[in-house]
């Protein structure tokens, strides 16, 4: 027998998937005083982090994952395959919150692979490759100030000692934690090099909710710039001070804002996006012109080149702002990460999966982070999206995918594996 | 003999006047820990100010003159004329001071006021009309919320039990503080109607030093509009929200205050200036599209019917550039008072005497508020500006007009009030 000609009509128990949610939501829950809204705050490696690990380590046991953990604290569950000497294909993504999360990012990647599993042990069937679900560590940086760590780690990025040594707010290690918590593995972090790693994950964005999808084939991560911007003018009387003789930092900040949205709208850095999301006058004073002013510039973009040239520009176009109102400019760069593009032919089986679902779907660039861009590092690598409720709001209680949508990638994740791990 | 003949070369002791700006900025005085400059803090009614106006009291006591306390605390310093039934010339400002100011705002209309009492006396002269040298209580409004306000009260525009009911951050009342302080008199606060008023004060501002100008003949009060201005968009995740998805508050308000600037430029609205001192986006991070703005805006012209269609112009252009980018708009108002045009004969005084005294001087507006513009209500009224240093810095320890520009402003206060005390 072939697993195309048994498995076409597979699918996996979207109720099971979302109990699993639920489950693994309740650890680390809150309320949020003003909304009553129940939300997850579970930072990495803290004990609701270590609670929610065990939790799926105990699902990963009962489907008779082999477990693994690594020195960085990654936890690899396997399913041996009928060849199962070669390359694995993995998929996975993390279990940490941030302090305000709701009970799907991140862990509709790990438990959608879990509900695979399960849902090839109901079925009896054994792929060609092995499986692995996975989880990483500190995806958030929420704790200890790196987003991405463990898969960072494991792919090569930082190293093991640096990112034992970063400490959290309190000064706490991420060495420590692991340590206390029981999560220092003896595996090595480049343990598992897979044949290819495939991410289900929320969209934490509108896009598919607007348009109607489905589902996401997410064609990769975009590069994402952000910079300080310091704008030293002159602190003046708004009523004593003639226009002609201001150095009004606030007025050349609102210009470099609206400049920004100029760039993005002329399609010249193709798809853009510009935001300012920090304006700080001071001092602050309705009657007194801004002398200084701080804001941030976050910049992402799919392409580098189209990237640096929106730096580039953005750049020269504050300085002439600056110069013709008196004003000074000082960058300070806060994060610079390149563009991450996924792998075309995990792209394309994921789109034959969707279409062989009869689920809408559409090419889409990942707006945030994501381990998978990690892993695209060292195997060929895609993600899933599905959709949101609430414009898909994500680091937030609202946070909401209905069961039906959750079921939409999780088979699709299923079926995408599928071929994967058969591919010779 | 005519006071013409006598007086033309009679001058104000500029050395005597600056020991006594000297002397009364020792009281409240403070060095600020960051600058290591020496400022005043005498807010209105505190024990400072109380220090502060015993001393001036005292030296109007040795000057000779009648002193009389009004029931919202202003204190008047009469010298008798020749034609004592006739109503008196009066001058005056304010020795009351924001919590980190210098020692010339307001201090110098009243000490210079005082040196010309002292210049009279020496040269034994005695006016037709009586001269009145006056200090109204809480010029600056820092201590109880309402600036002019004892002036306003000596003019009918605040009654007076309003103006006592009216607390501090710390509930103190108007009307407590003036009873412990000893400055609640018996007089009517209506008591005096001068027949005309003529205040010195610092520019506070950057003209007359940047025009090398000595004096400046104030032509007025510009008027004032205060408003808050509520933005209401949709916070959302920098990196996963398209551009045409968005509605950022943040870039609505950057829109607004490049309009406000446009205002200005167009010239369609005479001597119009606009601020936006304060710009809060909402949640003020990085990477959140800002969902909410709070930003202020302060316009101001001397003509009522241009602050009304720049008011109006403006709304129209918020509600617009809001509409287009999905953004909500509340406006509130903080303030807003009418321009105070001054009298054209006082000023053609002013002006005459300082061309008579060859200082350079030009018409000019004042852009702060002053006691001038309450009593303008009453009696013909101007105002004399001398330039301060730094560009005419004030509320700030760097405050600083020289002794030589007092004089310069004293000298024409002098002559500019033997002008008008010789009037029929």
């Amino acid at each position: 027998m072939t697993s195309t000609d048994t498995t076409r009509d597979l699918r996996i128990d979207s109720a099971r998937l979302y109990a699993s949610l639920d489950a693994l939501g309740r650890i680390g829950a809150y309320t949020d005083e003003r909304t009553g809204l129940v939300g997850v705050c579970r930072p990495s490696l803290t004990d609701a982090d270590a609670d929610g690990r065990r939790l799926v380590m105990g699902w990963m046991r009962d489907a008779g994952l082999a477990i693994t953990v690594d020195a960085i604290g990654n936890v690899y569950g396997r399913r041996a395959g009928r060849d199962d000497a070669l390359p694995a294909v993995m998929c996975g993504s993390h279990v940490d919150s941030v302090p305000t999360a709701g009970r799907f990012d991140g862990c509709l990647g790990v438990l959608g692979g879990l509900e695979v599993v399960r849902t090839l042990d109901d079925a009896g069937l054994v792929t060609r490759r092995p499986l692995v679900v996975a989880f990483f560590t500190e995806e958030e940086g929420a704790r200890f100030g790196t987003d991405m760590l463990g898969s960072a780690v494991a792919t090569g990025r930082i190293a093991l000692a640096e990112a034992h040594a970063l400490c959290d707010a309190a000064g706490v290690s991420v060495g420590d934690e692991l340590r206390r918590t029981g999560f220092l593995g003896d595996a090595p972090v480049d343990a598992i090099r897979p044949h290819a790693y495939v991410e289900l994950h929320v969209e934490q964005g509108p896009v598919l909710a607007r348009k109607g999808l489905r589902l996401g084939v997410v064609t990769g991560v975009q590069g994402i710039s952000w910079q300080e911007l310091q704008l030293q003018g002159r602190a003046a009387h708004a009523g004593t001070t003639p226009i002609s003789y201001r150095a009004d930092a606030g007025l050349v900040a609102s210009l470099v804002n609206v400049r920004m949205r100029a760039l993005c709208d002329s399609g010249d850095y193709g798809h853009l996006r510009a935001t300012m999301g920090v304006i700080q006058p001071h001092p602050g004073a309705v009657n007194v012109i801004p002398g200084r002013v701080r804001a941030t510039v976050d910049l992402r973009n799919p392409e580098e080149d189209a990237l640096a040239r929106a730096e580039a520009d953005l750049h020269a176009a504050v300085d002439e702002l600056a110069a013709a109102h008196g004003v000074s400019v000082a960058w300070k760069r806060m994060a610079r990460t390149p563009p991450v593009p996924f792998d075309a032919s995990v792209q394309a089986v994921i789109a034959d999966v969707a279409t062989r679902l009869l689920l809408s779907h559409e090419p889409i660039i990942a707006g945030a982070g994501h381990d998978a861009q990690e892993w695209a590092r060292v195997a060929k690598t895609a993600m899933i999206f599905v959709p949101g409720e609430f414009d898909g709001i994500s680091h937030n209680p609202r946070e909401l995918s209905t069961e039906a949508q959750c079921a939409d990638g999780a088979n699709t994740l299923l079926h995408t594996l599928l071929a994967l791990a058969d591919e010779p």
